[in-house]
């Protein structure tokens, strides 16, 4: 290896910095690299015998540490800093090296810049990483988009330092060119939203309606936690559930200020699948739940509006509460994992990135924030029929959500007539209602265009395009 | 005069035609002109009587043609063929002059072009136009942007071509500089795709669940609309619903194809919603519903998925169902325009637009699709407060929504159980809730943010950052 860098990491933040720890505790040579050099220092100095090192100053100094073709990882902010790292380095790059961008980065974004340094030759890798700090450094899921060269020399790395689902495969994998990657992992991102969201109103419901109390409430996501519900979020609601507040004494959910925040991906996700045409409910009511959280005026002012008291159940009422909203929960779930697939494959159709939704669920078992056994169970059925038009008609979910509709229906009924906010658990009945319908009132939405703006109609029982004179004589012409 | 035209029209497809007729009509002097001469002698030779018209055929005839300031209105498609129909008549004017466009833009293109043309002294004006053809001709609702020297010039004509709300008073005004009148269009036009939904959810609840058929919710409609929900939208659902089909002789209803179709709008709305952080759940939920109508392929898949037969009620019973549907219908249409004119605060806050939202109501009231008594109220409301921070802390919406929250709950919980799906009103209820609710359980997704990312939290019980070392020993750290 001639004494030179397997892979660098330029932007030595927490991400980074574990990032490269990862790479070197597998063996690799790290050459690391950051704007200020005290924080390559600290790097070396606290974590140097972890594996093999290069600290490099100067960005010439960290190009040359590496062996050709060069790997050069990005791990600055996304947008317009990554774009600045970028300029500092493509000009010292040679054909046929490779830089990669662990940001989240918007996918058109790095449509763009993987075609810009296309024409010098170079390969640009956007991935999506998931897992927070501790995944970085100990097995994250990785989704990298780019070209198919750029996997072959990138592939074998990735695969040893990201996480391992329980059959030992590797939970990383190449998903398609230029943008696949960031946008799965937008998606992932988005999903993880609905996900949250839906464990928040079980939380919800489970305190308001069933009556318990936060510790009880983490010993019912414990216990779901060891059943098909089993994942990582599940384990840490019951994690946060049993924590008190040092300073109180209280549950700690209690004294932490009920207004959630976001950064942008899952907002990203309604937003290009509102361009994709593919309906993404429960994504966008876990955006807007956040944001409804934050806006602390509108709350005030609509604090004394009426409603409901939601009667609290007592000992196997109760129990039987939380049985149904486990069922409520899993449905739902079903719901949002069918919507955000669904989403993958429309980006997929529309960039022509030929992702394999089976691969995505399989990389998605472990060490990313929504690692569940439920993945196991998406990429079985994806791995049984790789054309599954929907999660949904899957043999397996099918029979599960049918299961679990009687109990769903009632959740979202005690809901609403608890004055319980459940806007997740409802949105996602509503899809699966609508999915299945024989008939929509879409017919009386698009016969009302066509009144009012003469925007035309087809039938159900024969083609064509038609319109009604409805201002006139209201006979039928044609429209095509 | 001096014989010159006090406005031209270019681009005389329906909308522009209509939209010159009803300038000649009262009283000014319109010249035409058109990509092809033969659309404008059309014109001339079919409703040349109605007022007094300027043919052209050349650009440079068609300006010469107007009084100074020149005011020009462009009735072209939105996007490129706007800005190409700009670029040709840009050159041609002079300082002082106004470019009209009437098309539906995005506000952002609208805010870019008026950047540009400022930049030359000519004053460009960006108006939404509601109302459809027969609007355009008879008076619509008209929602301009710009600067104010433009609406001095402007809005006196706007005035007298729009249409009137009972009062007498013109639904047209300022609505604010550059992009402001095709944000107001734009949140016009999401609002309207909510209050679609809404009453096709009542539809189908009317049909599936109370037993009526459609000549018989016709006839509800038709009642609903001499009450508090009168309006446009209620009195087309009403006509489409008497209509049977000539061919078959089945209510029309049921022989449109049930895929409703979008231009785009009501996706901008959501969209920028995200951007703004402004929960608009109703919008997108009305956006998603008609984008799932579309994907026959997975409903196709979904048709065997297991779901309840709602059981029709019959008599009184059915009559007391229906009453309960008007007041969900209400209640989640007080809740759109809620959402939507938060929208609108959030958007003219953002750009510092200064949109007067009693103003926005007041114009609403007639002319536009979404036109209804309703409006009415919505102007009183904003008129006794102008600095209201939501439609929900209005007295009187306060009151009406309270009063009809037990039957609202009700409907949402009818729906659930029965199969039907009710995405708006549900989302509509949850909203309601959420607003409402003494504690979110937006404090445990926060929570699990700072567990899996460190993302921090903020205390309900005092100020400042925090992060609990999860990892750890659990202890609580300063964070800001």
């Amino acid at each position: 290896m001639s004494g030179k860098a397997d892979i660098g990491v330029t932007g030595l933040a927490v991400m980074g910095s574990n990032l490269a720890r990862n790479f070197a505790r597998n063996g690799y040579t790290v050459a690391l690299h950051n704007r200020t050099a005290a924080r390559t220092r600290a790097l070396v100095a606290d974590h140097g015998d972890e594996g093999s090192f290069v600290a490099t100053e100067s960005p010439e100094d960290f190009v040359a540490a590496l062996e050709r073709p060069r790997r050069l990882m990005v791990m600055v902010k996304a947008g317009e800093p990554t774009d600045a790292v970028i300029r500092q380095f493509a000009p010292l790059l040679e054909e046929g090296d490779v830089i990669i961008d662990g940001g989240n980065a918007h996918f058109e974004d790095t449509r763009r810049r993987e075609r810009e340094l296309r024409e010098q030759g170079i390969h640009f890798v956007g991935t999506g990483i998931s897992g927070g700090e501790e995944g970085a450094l100990n097995g994250p899921s990785i989704m990298p988009g780019g070209s198919a060269e750029s996997w072959q020399s990138l592939g074998p790395m990735l695969e040893k330092i990201s996480a391992k689902a329980q059959d030992g495969s590797p939970c990383t994998a190449h998903m398609g060119p230029d943008g696949a990657g960031h946008y799965v992992k937008m998606v992932h991102n988005g999903i993880e939203y609905a996900d949250m969201q839906l464990i928040a109103e079980a939380y919800d419901l489970l305190r308001s309606v069933g009556g318990y109390s936060p510790a009880q409430i983490a010993e019912i996501f414990h216990t779901w936690n060891t059943g098909r519900l089993d994942s990582y979020l599940i384990e840490i609601t019951a994690e946060v559930l049993a924590h008190d507040d040092d300073a109180t004494g209280r549950p700690f959910v209690d004294i932490v200020l009920d207004q959630a925040e976001q950064k942008g991906t899952g907002r990203w996700t309604v937003q290009i699948a509102l361009d994709l045409g593919v309906p993404v409910s429960g994504i966008a009511e876990a955006v807007f739940a956040r944001s409804l959280s934050g806006h602390r005026d509108l709350r005030d002012a609509a604090h004394g509006l009426p409603g409901p008291r939601a009667k609290a159940l007592h000992g196997a009422e109760a129990a039987a509460f939380a049985d149904k909203v486990e069922q409520a929960l899993y449905a739902s779930k079903i719901v949002s994992y069918t919507q955000g697939f669904h989403q993958i494959q429309a980006g997929s159709d529309t960039y022509d990135w030929g992702v394999d939704l089976g691969r995505v669920a399989a990389i998605w078992r472990n060490g990313c924030i929504i690692r569940a056994a439920f993945l196991d169970r998406i990429t079985a059925a994806y791995r049984a029929r790789p054309d599954l038009p929907s999660l949904l008609s899957d043999r397996h979910f099918a029979e599960e959500i049918g299961a679990a509709q009687d109990d769903w229906r009632a959740v979202v009924a005690a809901a609403a007539a608890g004055g319980v906010p459940a806007p997740g658990f409802s949105a996602a009945l509503a899809y699966y209602d609508a999915l299945r319908a024989e008939r929509l009132p879409a017919a009386l939405t698009q016969a009302q265009r066509d009144f009012f703006g003469a925007h035309t109609y087809r039938r159900a029982d024969r083609d064509g395009v038609f319109h009604t004179l409805w201002g006139g004589d209201r006979r039928e012409v044609d429209a095509g």
